[in-house]
């Protein structure tokens, strides 16, 4: 009475398995199942924004082979996965959700949608000129997956675009690292897009924020650590920089931050993947990665 | 001491201009030129946003054989123009700037940016599900220049784009007005993109929201009166639609207005022109049509 696969959803939720597929269905809510029925548990997927509950279970999957993320990143995952065990990230499931938020931060910063709320809510008209994206440059930092979506998305806007990875990539016209600091200045928008490493905590310190010009916008949907917020927020006070961020450090964060009241920051709370793109992506990359263990073949986006 | 041009710019801050251009410059804000120096005045653009204070001088024109706005729109000049009068609008002009706003107000709407900015303003982090624009269908009614520049602009989000024109066009795949009731149930979001005429004043009353399906985004960047208030107002009482207006009728909205405060909608106070997009573009398309003018050649969007 125990199963291969821990799933968050039912195999005919996913769709497209074989019939009988040997699994157990835990979605984070109420408790894990029993130890017994974990015993032959070989893969299993964590339930979405769940890691929480979900990360302890680890420990009591003695035939564990994969551990399934849902979400982009697995920083908060990889101290928890045993030796021996894959760990699989969920490429390509958030590219359309999290670019769409990129896209949707730098619109409405841009734009003044924040600032038009609140004149609304006051019941003021006031036809005011503000930046556009057209003939702007949005710098990504980060080209992998979400990163090229988040490119596709932007090209139609007649803005320029400066794409920036660990390494550079000629041929897809991608800079290395180490030229930010002759990249930065000439950047009206920074886009975060790198995963949470050792190499990335804080890379968005002074001295980063120091190199980008007057009045430009930082968007942040990666990881809050990835930005020192203290050094942010001297740059925000001193209205010498804006931002648009859907992840903070802290996070959440707190009522009393003052983050929050930051002039010329627009704060969302870890929306980048939670959206009605979700689910369907969900049931495709599941299916996609059971089928793989079922055949025997390699899986998508293990380390 | 006359001249042919009356125009809101300096010809050198317009640019590429023959040197020497008979050029008056006026750009709305202080006195109009006398009319003994109008009186020579054959082409006349209307300063952007001072057609209240501009369009009193066209009597004062007896020379005049061009009106020049630089609005895609003509509805509040053509009244004005004496017969014989060439009337131009700017066509292409306001393409970037207003395809931009459209698609920052779907993508405002849709991932929640007014509701997260109002629990900014509470130091509240409430992560939620929200609708993403992907998987979405987006119905742009009145496939123009604009509409054309917008749906560029949304291709690659993954959504499905149906084109309504007041005739088919087949080979772009434009359906025609006609086919709007058996159009507008499957669309979740719907784009006002047409001029105001007669015939598009009020198309969208009761009987065409009632058939947007529920839950549905209605999105006008066109004028105001393409939507009759009142229903609008009573479907979103209801919560049944929601809407992201940047034009509004009355416009601009008194502080009293109900639709302020009505549930479900964002609204901009006409800044689908009004953006950094708007100079650089203003200038190229003054410049083309003063030398098409120069050089005895037709010139764009007359009618």
């Amino acid at each position: 009475m125990s199963a291969r696969y821990l799933l968050p959803y039912a195999p005919d939720v996913i769709g497209g398995l074989p019939a009988g597929l040997d699994a157990l269905v835990w979605d984070g809510d109420g408790p894990a199942p029993s130890d017994d029925a974990l015993r032959e548990v070989e893969f299993f997927c964590l339930p979405y924004l769940r890691h929480a509950v979900a990360l302890p279970v680890i420990p009591h999957l003695p035939s564990l082979k994969v551990v399934q993320t849902l979400t982009a990143g697995m920083d908060d995952v990889l101290p928890h996965v045993p030796d021996g065990v894959l760990a699989c990230s969920a490429r390509g499931l958030h590219d359309a959700s999290t670019a769409e938020l990129a896209v949707t931060l730098i619109l409405a910063s841009l734009r003044g949608v924040p600032h038009f709320t609140r004149l609304q809510d006051q019941g003021r008209w006031s036809q005011e000129f503000h930046q556009s994206l057209a003939d702007r440059t949005v710098l990504i930092l980060g080209y992998g997956s979400i990163g090229r979506a988040l490119a596709v998305r932007l090209e139609p806007f007649e803005c320029e675009i400066v794409r920036v990875a660990r390494s550079a990539r000629p041929e897809e016209r991608v800079h290395g690292v180490a030229e930010l600091p002759d990249l930065l200045p000439s950047a009206d928008v920074v886009v975060l897009l790198t995963p949470l490493t050792p190499e990335s905590r804080h890379l968005v310190d002074a001295g980063f924020l120091s190199r980008m010009k007057d009045g430009a916008l930082l968007v942040n949907v990666a990881r809050g650590p990835v930005v020192d917020t203290a050094a942010l927020l001297a740059e925000l006070t001193a209205q010498r920089l804006r931002a648009a961020l859907d992840v903070t450090d802290p996070e959440p964060l707190p009522a009393d931050h003052p983050l929050w009241h930051a002039p010329g920051v627009l704060i969302t709370p870890h929306v980048g993947g939670p959206s009605s793109a979700f689910l369907p992506r969900a049931r495709r990359t599941l299916r996609e990665q059971i089928l793989r263990y079922e055949n025997g073949e390699p899986l998508a986006a293990g380390r």
